[in-house]
């Protein structure tokens, strides 16, 4: 500590997640600083991600959540950090902040200041909105509250909004034994999960007993005695003793904005540094916007992966200017599990890739997690966007029971490097029979996408079944007990091991029209595809399968397919 | 099918992994071709990784092991497949193979020849190695007899050999109620495995009831009535039942060799393509020679995942001359359950690094698989190479309960890509409680080796131990009630926590000595590391902790720490 002179002073706003991982970053570089780190909550570097397992009973105690204390972080590295401290405006041009706490309001300068204010849950002016039976899951104390009203016995209850946060705290509730019911106005469930793996969640949903009111929004809260009532669009009513909303977050950056912080929709504009439009300011976490690496636009991003490594990197920038790496553009790469199962994405979906006008191809796959033959074998639902033409990979998405985490991480490291489809055919992972397949499910997804973008294959989709079934001939390569299942009326059944001695009867049957291939899930089509092209048909293979035909109906499969029985 | 002119005839040599990817990928490039695969076994495409769970009877039908048969193979792929026939010669001028079966031997023409006849097992001159109660498991065959033999009653079985298969075999046996020994000339089982993390599994296999001898080879097998004696080097005599031969592999290609295909070493070298010196001869699989990307150095990798990888591309380069896609060089990732373990490589080990002289540095890490805060958090035991200088990673092990595939998956992808380690920290993994976290463990790789990179981070080795204890001073920054559990003698123990008001106390016990500073993992002493270097001192911190320490001693630890208690 030198004795002349004013030490620096960086502060920092907001004590989680990316505020916290640069004051410690910070001081690992400068033993020196004096850093302050202000936060409006009343706990710092709290497991945000845990509290609906608190809700749950899976994270009994609520100190679990505490994962540092102020005085921890004052012991390991000499932070000075201040909780129920709220910074209410930034003078830039003198370098200060306002900061207001039960001791009043104080100015405190600063020499380098980083905002992570975080973001707030966006709360709609649904009438009935603020009563007390309405609760967000953002804090220790949401979690608490909500753990103590289903220990007093709360036995119904809603949750508005089914995302990431509403679906953990729907399975919790359940957990719990109460009735829940989950209001979602996307057509279904996880919205930005395609809609073909979407209604998988929605199945294991519904076997955990919740109620799942998709494609209806909540029109009003009607505060009771006992339990509220919540009033759905469509005129029903569900009662509710606690009411979870969850229909997402947003910047929460009102002070920072006012006081000349360029901000974008909300959400402070940062350099590939994190550095703001203020000099001496830099700012990190969701209340910052972070550019798409695949459309370019800009959006927040609230993850707590992305927002730590911002911590740490303008930590570096701020201690060694002109050396730090720069802030990678997230991914966005999301997990939630949903009962047994795992839904997990990375990269692009298809919405935004259609919404930004960029051409590309979808795979789906469903291979094994591992070894057929090994017991506990399982389907990983694998969808794949590619650029169309070079195949560089866009994004993944894949719901399961098992290994859906593994190869959404390699997928997303893959997506990182650049790599196009066919590179993932080249990737060396790990095989033993408990683990994965010779060739695992990742170098299946390239496999078959160099082999659409070679021509080798060509797909049809599940959503352009109407169109297909009134101007082809689809052929149903399954077995004849498999097409008995279900099938698509009109459809003619010749098992693939059948096919290169019938081909007469295609020919019959297609009538110069398009043949379309599809079996369970898209192996065997693509090999009769491989057949009916050489024999000089028009031919295309299901991408998916009748898995991923299923998946995209979902209970709309009882009025599509013939002699349909439910699915197990 | 071409009524004039022959059709072209692809003959396979091996109809399992590589062979049959060849057979099957060819005849969906290619309906006209002829496709014929000459097996010299009893089966085709049968699942050799599941042998030793048959054994232990994980697989309990024989059947599940037959993937396909000549006759779905036939349906499915219009193949002909031949178990049973065997080539013992090739003219590669008149472009024929000789072909030996119970039906005499013929000559059979191809235009196309692919060699995928696979590996041997390694038998060793031992006197008595011909017992007939010794066995190898490389066939379905040997599966069946051995688990016949344990069926029968056998109590007691040898392992020769502690590689992948052999431990694999050692569970199995034991899993069954024999009481196992383990005979490995190496001096810790899992010889490609880093010693360090090999402690590990040693423990478990230990905790399964298996008995190791390791650093010891087998120096004669004494056959008796009821059971043989396997007499060790040392002159210990252990009795066994059974004994599964399993101490390595080496390419089958005698025949070929002799027909003027160019090997080394036994192996057939190949191009970028499969292709042999021979003109329409290809080969895959573990008979061939393939490049180490680090190294250089051309060995055989005998691996599932790169077979089955070259045998489709090679059936790319024999259908589509000139527009494959180049066999990419193998990593060699490889993976083993012991028990509830799992150990697991990619890349280049340290020993391969030394032998070829290639400056490295050595990353030790123990993170939790998940968040710490969820239940069952467990740690990664994560051992990372990178090159000096550059920090390309060149190397990944990790031994483990939980999440050790999914981090060698990331790793192995990383390294195809040519990633140095600082761009581990860009990673956007797939974090939520259950499945990781915000800073998963191989952020967290990238974090601590950009750290030593640049100089933030200095690093000292459990193998340097003697070294540092005679010339430094060992600050112990762990608690008090840890230091008590086992300690380097002679060493300071200031906790973390404590360290900045207490820096006199260092200075003082230094004497102008270097400080060396550990704690269990390594994360609490980088944060003393970065207090002392700040504070002028000549500091460095464990790589990995008492974890790695303890591990690298492994059994002599009683002997080297001061008060160590077991580890649990």
């Amino acid at each position: 500590m030198s004795e002349v002179g004013r030490r620096r002073r960086i502060v920092v706003v907001g004590g989680v997640a990316g505020g916290m991982s640069c004051a410690a970053r910070a001081r690992r570089l400068d033993e020196e600083a004096e850093i302050v780190v202000l936060e409006r909550g009343e706990h710092v570097s709290f497991a945000n991600c845990g509290l609906p397992y608190h809700v749950g009973g899976e994270i009994p105690d609520e100190s679990q959540l505490l994962v540092q204390t102020p005085a921890s972080l004052r012991a390991a590295l000499a932070l000075d950090v201040r909780p129920g401290h709220e910074v209410t405006g930034i003078d830039v041009a003198s370098r200060s902040v306002t900061v207001a706490s039960a001791d009043g309001v104080e100015q405190l300068t600063y020499d380098a200041l980083v905002l992570s204010p975080g973001a707030r849950a966006v709360r709609p002016d649904t009438a009935g909105i603020d009563s007390p039976r309405v609760r967000t899951l953002r804090t220790v104390a949401d979690a608490v509250a909500l753990k103590e009203r289903v220990d007093r016995g709360a036995g119904r209850a809603v949750v508005l909004g089914a995302g990431f946060i509403g679906l953990e705290a729907a399975e919790a509730l359940a957990h719990r034994g109460l009735q829940v019911s989950v209001v979602e106005l996307a057509d279904h469930v996880l919205p930005p999960l395609e809609s073909e793996l979407a209604h998988l969640v929605e199945r294991e949903l519904v076997d955990l007993g919740v109620e799942l009111r998709t494609g209806v929004a909540a029109a009003a809260i009607e505060p009771g005695a006992d339990h509220d009532v919540v009033v759905l669009a469509d005129g029903s009513r569900i009662e509710a003793e606690l009411i979870v909303l969850s229909v997402g977050v947003r910047p929460d950056t009102q002070a920072f904005e006012a006081a000349g912080i360029a901000c974008e929709r909300g959400a402070i504009v940062v350099d590939d540094h994190g550095r703001t439009s203020a000099d001496g300011v830099w700012a990190v976490g969701d209340a910052t916007a972070r550019t798409d690496p695949t459309t370019g636009l800009r959006r927040p991003v609230p993850l707590a992966g992305p927002a730590n490594r911002a911590g740490r990197l303008v930590a570096d920038d701020i201690c060694r200017p002109g050396s730090a790496r720069p802030i990678p553009q997230p991914l966005g790469t999301a997990i939630v599990r949903v009962g047994e199962l795992t839904a997990a994405m990375t990269g692009t979906n298809a919405a935004t890739l259609r919404a930004a006008g960029i051409p590309f191809v979808t795979l789906h796959l469903h291979p094994n997690q591992h070894a057929g033959y090994f017991p506990g074998a399982t389907q990983v639902h694998l969808v794949v966007h590619i650029s169309e033409g070079d195949g560089l990979l866009l994004g993944a998405q894949a719901v399961g029971l098992d290994g859906v985490d593994k190869r959404i991480d390699v997928l997303s490291t893959a997506i990182r490097s650049g790599m196009a489809v066919g590179d993932l055919i080249d990737l060396d992972l790990a095989y033993a029979p408990p683990y994965g397949q010779a060739k695992d499910a990742v170098n299946l997804a390239g496999m078959v996408g160099s082999n659409v973008l070679d021509g080798t294959l060509r797909l049809w989709y599940a959503d352009q079944l109407d169109d297909v079934a009134s101007s082809s001939l689809v052929l149903d390569a399954r077995s004849e007990a498999e097409y008995a299942t279900g099938h698509v009326p009109g459809s003619l059944n010749i098992p693939h091991t059948e096919l290169r001695g019938r081909l007469d009867e295609v020919r019959a049957a297609a009538d110069g029209r398009p043949v379309r291939v599809l079996c369970a899930s898209g192996v065997r089509s693509a090999i009769a595809h491989r057949v009916l092209t050489q024999a000089g048909f028009d031919s295309a293979s299901l991408s998916g399968g009748m898995l991923t035909l299923r998946g995209l109906l979902g209970r709309r499969v009882d009025g599509v397919l013939a002699r349909p029985v439910p699915v197990a």
